[in-house]
């Protein structure tokens, strides 16, 4: 048997394109359908999504991928049921489309008013992890978009079998397949072509190492949505209720220290340097602490930090901490370190809190909570496609309206310009 | 005497970036202080800024530049007086900074809300239209941004002598005169490394040609808005008041045929079309219009239309037309032809309405109103720093509140995520 050739990327894309016009204009109720079939098959073909996850997995020893690789790779029966529900989570969230978003009319009688309307075709660009094709289809098709997907060569297998169910349980609702379009070419150049399809890509966002990120941003003619590095600091300002600070430190710092919005890098002001900083290795066990000199005076493990240490995103149980003289030192150093994702300060002075709101600039700022409240979920998004760290369109984390755009709608009775 | 050597384009970017971090947090009243005094300088500089420009001009001519280039070129006292007028204009707009986008209170007593919050620096690359270096250099200040301006060779004197005005008005003022700086430096090479200055510069804006447009998505590493192409429509459907259809389509096409919102290209439902074509000769005079076989049946002096002309922002007294069978075959026609710009039905039927404004993607849809209305003026926004055709993060004319991005603040009382 001849395997039948690979379609062309432009032809994926008019596919894509095609789909999304149909999607545009698609009820709420229809999507939701859509979703929830597409949840169901996905239930229904669990073992076909494990065998070719297997497969995938097989692949990955042989060719030595990192363990950490493999587990991000490696699906499980409540994997495949996690993805089925985040699907239906996603089904029931309120549908951004058609809001409107304000309006006027105008001294001549014109009605204006800005409507929301998806992007259109959404490419996601991604790493080894086949949970994202589940996640990202179910959030573009929620918010009326197309998604081009184009996973990791490591996870192939399961990303098809992944797609072939969603796209399945799409169709059987009556909404075109090509909602879901999988790109299987998995070569390096195919990035670069993807981010190229101006006028079928409306919005690129690639979620991965920085790496990817610099590849996409350096090929991209289309628009872009960076979800990039979060070097996030805690503050411990002069004021602070130094318990609150030790239970933010050690949550922002421990409870999930691989993702985004952990904190990599601790300042405190020297005011209450000598009575915090030595709590620092208890608080934080198997911590390892890079200290400027002001720090290592008062921690004997810590070692010393290298300018480069201030500016790292560890996403590991490492921590960059240094002595600020003051909060004007303390923005400063965020200012010059920061990946403008999520920056804390833990204090009791209003005035320090509010200089830090308006000084820091940074997708999030938080007084007195933990940074790893930055997240889709947690601040009622009801799910995520990223969090951008870049200013244009969204900025932190990204839901269903910021798969969205605006449309000037602009009724009259016949005016014309004078 | 040794001219200094021009400053690097780093060295320029690294000023307004730290002008930017001054102008955040400035006050609406300081800055509107500014830009009084900027346009006040800016008037009492006019001799200089018209000897500048006087000797644009005489280089221009010297190198042939075309008549229509050098009437872009040329300032008149009525033309620094309207920049200055401009400037004032802009000054007395609402300032969007610190505006609550959204809130809530989350179930953990963590407090959210976004807060509008200034781009930090905006590059403006613009071609031979010495007012752009004014008007955008007052959007982008009034919305709390530092803005590099890189305007083109021909108008380097005429751009000098401006920014010059306006960085004095700032800082007399006591806001940093880097709040507007001038790239001197116009060779081809610096477009390129100016869209490349990641962490300097926030979001690039091109206004200017597709050549322009097409140079700077493909180098640009960082965020683009796209002032794209206008290849608008009106489309007259069969349920069409023609005497108001003679009316915007007069309007469209004749208003100011050069800029982006007008008409381009007709679409006449077949139904009419034996009625309102035959009426074009003299409702459009001077205008050479290209139509399709149906047209040219109904309109002697029609010539053939390629296809090549049904894409073409003409820009001039040229229009192509085409009869369409139905209100699907308008919508499809927009979609290969259409920029995403500016689109127009007219009709009295509801539903007609109702279908052209939900299935036409552009950033503008008109229901019975001239295409010359989707101009920020025109639409409450006092003044606009061009018109977006991409759907990421603005779309259509663009505002202050377009040059501003949101911050989450978030703010606890010592919440950790459990």
């Amino acid at each position: 048997m001849v395997e039948p050739e690979a379609p062309q990327l432009d032809e994926l894309g008019r596919r894509a394109k095609a789909a999304s016009r149909v999607l545009a204009i698609t009820a709420p109720a229809a999507k939701q359908a859509a979703l929830l079939r597409a949840a169901d098959v996905l239930r229904e073909r669990a073992s076909e999504v494990l065998d070719a996850n297997a497969a995938d997995l097989a692949h990955g020893e042989a060719t030595e991928l990192s363990p950490g690789a493999l587990d991000r790779l490696r699906l499980t029966p409540e994997r495949v049921e996690a993805m089925a529900t985040t699907i239906e989570t996603v089904a029931a969230l309120a549908d951004p489309v058609g809001e409107v978003v304000d309006g006027r009319a105008l001294p001549n009688g014109l009605s204006v008013r800005r409507v929301r309307v998806p992007l259109g075709v959404v490419a996601v660009i991604y790493e080894n992890r086949p949970n994202v094709t589940a996640d990202a289809a179910a959030l573009c098709l929620a918010s009326g978009n197309a998604v081009l997907l184009r996973g990791s060569s490591t996870a192939l297998r399961s990303n098809r079998a992944i797609a072939a169910a969603l796209r399945d349980g799409i169709e059987k609702e009556g909404l075109p397949a090509d909602a879901v379009v999988l790109v299987e070419d998995t070569r390096h150049e195919t990035v670069r072509a993807l981010v190229q399809l101006n006028g079928l890509v409306d919005c690129v966002i690639p979620r991965g190492g920085r790496e990817l990120v610099r590849a996409v941003t350096a090929h991209a003619t289309v628009p872009v949505v960076v979800d990039g590095d979060g070097n996030c600091h805690v503050y411990v300002d002069a004021a602070a209720d130094l318990e609150m600070a030790a239970r933010i430190v050690e949550n922002a710092k421990l409870q999930r220290p691989s993702v985004c919005n952990a904190m990599e890098s601790l300042l405190v002001h020297e005011a209450v340097a000598a009575a915090f900083l030595p709590r620092l290795p208890d608080l934080l066990p198997g911590v390892e602490l890079r200290g400027d000199a002001a720090c290592r005076d008062l921690v004997r493990q810590a070692v010393a930090a290298t300018e480069e240490d201030f500016s790292t995103e560890f996403l590991d149980l490492v921590l960059s901490v240094a002595v600020v003289g003051s909060l004007d030192e303390a923005v400063a150093h965020i200012g010059r370190h920061g990946s403008g994702h999520s920056e804390a300060i833990v204090t009791n002075d209003l005035t320090a809190a509010a200089r830090f709101v308006r000084e820091v600039d940074a997708a999030a700022v938080l007084v007195n909570a933990s940074t790893r409240f930055v997240d889709g979920g947690e601040l009622g998004l009801g799910a995520e496609i990223g969090i951008s760290t870049q200013k244009l369109h969204a900025r932190g984390p990204m839901g269903l309206r910021e798969l969205t755009t605006a449309k000037y709608v602009i009724e009259g009775q016949g005016q014309v310009r004078l």
